[in-house]
């Protein structure tokens, strides 16, 4: 009998996720228990458990998956090692990793923000959640703060200024794209970006 | 028999909203019921539901008076029509109006970025919270573009600029500012002003 392939058990992964997903979407994540993904996802539960012991594993590989696509947007925009490209400007920046957002919620068929806001509700309620996120988070902070030592390089910013702070409040604005996406549903990578460069300017 | 004071009506008013508070910090918002309100409030049901019919009525109002004290401290910061004040530049308007979140925290006795992220949670879910959130943040994005307005003319910002854009940037920098609190700890009003003044600079 041959292996499952690696490639089938990346599918079925993708499958459990994306049903966990469309869950929350729909009931938020104290209703989404194991057996409503198993519902959702039109396997059984004995293939789902064989992926995921529990929905903290689940939400571990969603919180993963979604930050590190953040994450690898951000670090796109940094130039090489030894390269001769400039770091882009923040609104560039910025328009890029909000608009990486939006795409990876159409790719995985879910309102990615409505999710990102059940998401963080959980993690400040549950310390296993939390403990889950944290690392995510920091991975983040630690992109941005790479992209402003190679902006700072770069003259975008003055020489001096400090990458970290300046992490702090190019982390600060996705949850704000976010949650004014949802709340006034007006604000668009494009406007939130021309909206920075005016700040900038 | 005397009638019941306006003072006596506002004071239990507000024992009702920090004992939902609380309930919402401790518990989250799903298991926040009239039952426990009652029962954290110490006051009798009949007595709660004399000043909220129900939990959404309770909701209506911890977003009424925590949104509205954001809009206040940042309306704070616009000068009056006629004077001869400038507006200040941007990083101490951020400075002030996170420095009043945590402020208005600690003056009602709780963990009010924790309580905000289970609020956003529930707007997203739930569409009558929803509709009772929108009008606030809408307030806030106002207040947010009345002090851009101000701010171009006073040369903080180039002739030109849309003062909505950069209104929209200056409300995405609070949950920004609120979630980086939980996720990651490190971030204080000084911290987020001083990391936009040198993004700026």
């Amino acid at each position: 009998m041959p292996k499952v392939s690696e490639e089938h058990r990346a599918e079925k992964r993708q499958q459990i996720i994306a049903a966990t997903l469309r869950c929350v979407e729909r009931d938020g994540f104290h209703k989404t228990t194991m057996a409503a993904v198993v519902k959702e996802s039109g396997l059984s539960a004995g293939s789902v458990y064989t992926y995921f012991r529990s929905k903290n594993d689940i939400i571990h590989a969603i919180a993963q998956s979604g930050l590190t696509g953040v994450t690898a947007a951000i670090n796109r925009l940094i130039p090489e090692e030894g390269s001769d490209m400039d770091a882009p400007p923040p609104e560039w920046a910025i328009e890029a990793a909000t608009q990486h957002l939006l795409d990876l919620g159409t790719e995985l068929g879910v309102d990615l923000p409505r999710i990102a806001l059940q998401t963080w509700a959980e993690a400040a309620r549950d310390p296993e959640i939390h403990a889950i996120m944290v690392p995510e988070a920091r991975r983040i902070r630690d992109a941005w703060r790479n992209y402003a030592e190679k902006a700072i390089d770069a003259g975008q910013f003055r020489r001096g200024a400090d990458p970290e702070r300046i992490a702090m409040v190019l982390t600060g604005l996705l949850p704000g794209f976010i949650l004014q996406r949802i709340m006034l549903g007006d604000v668009t990578p494009k406007i939130y970006a021309a909206g920075l460069a005016d700040l900038l300017d």
